[in-house]
C-alpha cells in the first residue's frame, strides 16, 4: 500500500501563489479556492499587470483587497524587484510586515518585462534586505538566448551561478529558489546555507517535458524537465530537511490565453487541489519506483513540506488548525468558471483527494 | 548581403510529405500546394488513419487518388512497415515502383499505433528490401519512457543505436533517417555509408524548443531541440555531400486538432512555402552567426539539398523544369481553408519568398 487512505495534517502554507489583480475576475474566482485545498497561508506573487507591486502602499492595498475576498487566509505579500525600490522602502516594507521581494529575470516568464537584467544595480537594496531579514524570491531562470545556448530546458541550470553568487555576496540574505525544476537546482540549494531554500510545485512532481509538449494546460515556466529531474524534486520533498517546501506557483490564466491562436500563456493552475496533487504525484512516484523507500513518505515529511518548513522560513507561527485529506474523494472539474474568467485546472477530470477542515 | 534576392533552381523534391487520406478534405487542400512551393516530386508517407498503407494495391490506389488531385507531381508512395508485409510483397512493391517502407516506432508520433516494437521480426522483409533496393524510411525516435529516461528531447539520440545496428546488419540497405533534429543524429548519418542519408525539414532549420513550448503550431515529433542541434542541421544543409536533402515532414492537421482542449496534434504544416522557409531559415542563421561562412550558401548547395540529392538517392531522374525564387514576394496566410478543413501554416502572417515556374 503506497500511501495511507487519509492523512491528518496541519493546515498547509503555499509559499508561491498567483492571485492576479484584486479586485478582478481571476482573484475573485481563485482566492476562495485556497482554503478549499487545505491551505491557510500563502505567499502572493507581485507580478500584476499592467503594473507590478513595487511599493509598500501598493502591497498593503493588494493585501487588503485579498482579505476582502477571504479574510481567513494569511496573505504574505511581496514587492517586485525594480529600480524604483530604495533601501528605505525595504526598511518600510519590513515594518509593514511585507515578507519578500521577488526578482524576475527580464523576459523569463509571464509579466516579467519589468524584471531584472543584472543584480549589480540592486546592491544597496539587497544589502538592506539582508539586514532587515526580507526574503529574496528568485525566479531562477536565465533569459532564453540562442546565442548563449539557453533554452526552456536548461534556463534554470544556467541561472544557478547567479544564485551562488548572490548567496556568497549576501551570506545571511534569505533566498528562495522558487519552483525548482532541475536536479541541478535542487543540488545547488542543498549546497548552500540554511538561509537558502527552494519551493517546489505540485505539478513539477508529476510532469516531465513530454507531458507539456502536447498539452497547453501543462505548460509553464520554468518548464517540467526530465524524469531524472523529477526524481530529484520528489526526493527533495521527502528528504527536505527544511530546505524545500510547498510553493505551487499556481498560475491561473483564462482559457483564452491558453488556447488562443498565438502564444500559449505559461502557467499551470493547481490552487484548489494543491495538496491532493502532491499526494497523487508521490503515489505515482512510488508506483513507478521513482521513490524507492515507501517508508520515507512519512506524516512528518508531509507536515514539514506542506506546512512547517515554509512557515518557519518566513517566521510565520505554526498552523493552529488541522486538515483531513482523504483519498479519491473529489473529481477535478473540467474548468472553474466565474464572472469573466474560465480556468482549466491541472489534471482536469481526474480524481483527487478530498480536504476537510477539522 | 546574406542571400541573393533571387535564385533560379531546378524544381525541388520534397522527400517527406503527409497528404493524408485521398480523397479527403486535407488531401484536396494540401496536394495542390506542392507545386506552389516549387516542388514537383514528393515522397508520400503511408501513415493514413484509421489504417495505414500496408499493401502494394493500397499504395497504388493512393497514388492514383493523389494523381487525380494534381497529375503534374511525381508521387513516390510507400508502405508502412507492419507484420502483414511479406518478402513477396516487397518484391511486388519493387516491380510496382514503390519507393520505400516507412518504419514507425510504436507510439512515437501521429498514427504510429500500428508501428514497430522491434526490428527483429522483420528480418526477412528487411533482407528483401536490401536485395531489391527498396528504401527503409525511419522515424528515428525511441518511444518515450520515463523508466528509460527517454523524452521528446532525447528520443532521437536514444534511437541512434537502432539505426547503427540496422546499418551494420544490412550493409547495403538504403536507409533514411527522416527529419533529423539533433547534432547526434546528423553525426550518426555522416558516420555511416553513402546508403544511409537523412532528410531535414524546413521548420527544424528555424525552430528551437522555446519556439514550440508556447506555440502549438510549432510543435511536432521529433520536436525541435537546442540551438546547438539547429546549428548542426543548418550545417548539414550547406555541407550535405549528398547525405542530407529536403524532406519537410509537412504535417497538416485541422486547426481543431491543434487548439482543442485535450492534447495537441504533433506536426508543422510547411507544404505551400517549403523552399521559402528554408531560405528564410538560412538567412536568419547567417544573421545570428550560426552559419559563419556566407560563401557556403551556394547555388550548388541549394540545388543539391532541394532537388538533386533526394532524386539521386531514390533513383528519380533529375528535374526538367526550373523555378525562380524571389525574396519577400508573398505573405503566408493565417490559415488555408478548404471544404471541411482549416490548416494553420508555419510562420503564418510573415513574408516569404515567391515561387515562379519557368
Amino acid at each position: 500500500m503506497p500511501l495511507k487512505d487519509s492523512y491528518q495534517l496541519p493546515a498547509a502554507a503555499d509559499m508561491h501563489v498567483h492571485l492576479r489583480n484584486a479586485p478582478g475576475p481571476i482573484a475573485q474566482l481563485v482566492t476562495p479556492t485556497i482554503r478549499q485545498a487545505g491551505v491557510d497561508c500563502v505567499f502572493v506573487m507581485p507580478n500584476l499587470a499592467p503594473r507590478p507591486v513595487v511599493s509598500v502602499a501598493e502591497a498593503l492595498e493588494y493585501k487588503r483587497q485579498l482579505q476582502l475576498i477571504d479574510p481567513d487566509v494569511t496573505y504574505l505579500v511581496s514587492l517586485y524587484l525594480h529600480e524604483s525600490i530604495t533601501p528605505d522602502e525595504i526598511r518600510a516594507a519590513k515594518k509593514a510586515g511585507i515578507a519578500g521581494v521577488k526578482a524576475y529575470p527580464r523576459g523569463a516568464t509571464t509579466n516579467s518585462e519589468w524584471g531584472v537584467v543584472s543584480f549589480e544595480p540592486f546592491h544597496d537594496v539587497l544589502a538592506a534586505m539582508e539586514e532587515e531579514g526580507i526574503v529574496l524570491n528568485l525566479h531562477g531562470e536565465a533569459p532564453c538566448s540562442c546565442a548563449d545556448g539557453v533554452t526552456v530546458m536548461n534556463a534554470e541550470m544556467k541561472f544557478l551561478p547567479v544564485l551562488k553568487d548572490l548567496a556568497q555576496k549576501y551570506p545571511t540574505l534569505k533566498i528562495v529558489l522558487e519552483h525548482c525544476t532541475s536536479a541541478e537546482g535542487v543540488a545547488a540549494v542543498r549546497s548552500l546555507g540554511a538561509n537558502v531554500v527552494g519551493t517546489i510545485t505540485a505539478h513539477h512532481l508529476a510532469l516531465v517535458v513530454d507531458d507539456w509538449a502536447a498539452n497547453v494546460n501543462n505548460y509553464c515556466k520554468p518548464s517540467a524537465k526530465s524524469p531524472e529531474d523529477r526524481r530529484a524534486l520528489l526526493d527533495a520533498v521527502i528528504n527536505s530537511n527544511g530546505k524545500f517546501f510547498l510553493g505551487t506557483d499556481s498560475a491561473p490564466h483564462d482559457i483564452s490565453a491558453k488556447k488562443g491562436k498565438g502564444n500559449t500563456a505559461a502557467g499551470v493552475f493547481t490552487q484548489p487541489f494543491a495538496l491532493g496533487y502532491v499526494l497523487t504525484a508521490l503515489e505515482e512516484a512510488l508506483q513507478r519506483g521513482d521513490i524507492k523507500d515507501e517508508a520515507a513518505v512519512t506524516q512528518q515529511a508531509l507536515s514539514g513540506f506542506f506546512s512547517e518548513f515554509g512557515r518557519a522560513f518566513y517566521g510565520v507561527a505554526p498552523a493552529t488548525r488541522q486538515v483531513l485529506l482523504k483519498r479519491g474523494g473529489q473529481v477535478i472539474p473540467e474548468s472553474l468558471k466565474g464572472d469573466g474568467a474560465e480556468i482549466v485546472p491541472f489534471r482536469a477530470g481526474e480524481m483527487t483527494w478530498s480536504v476537510e477542515w477539522l
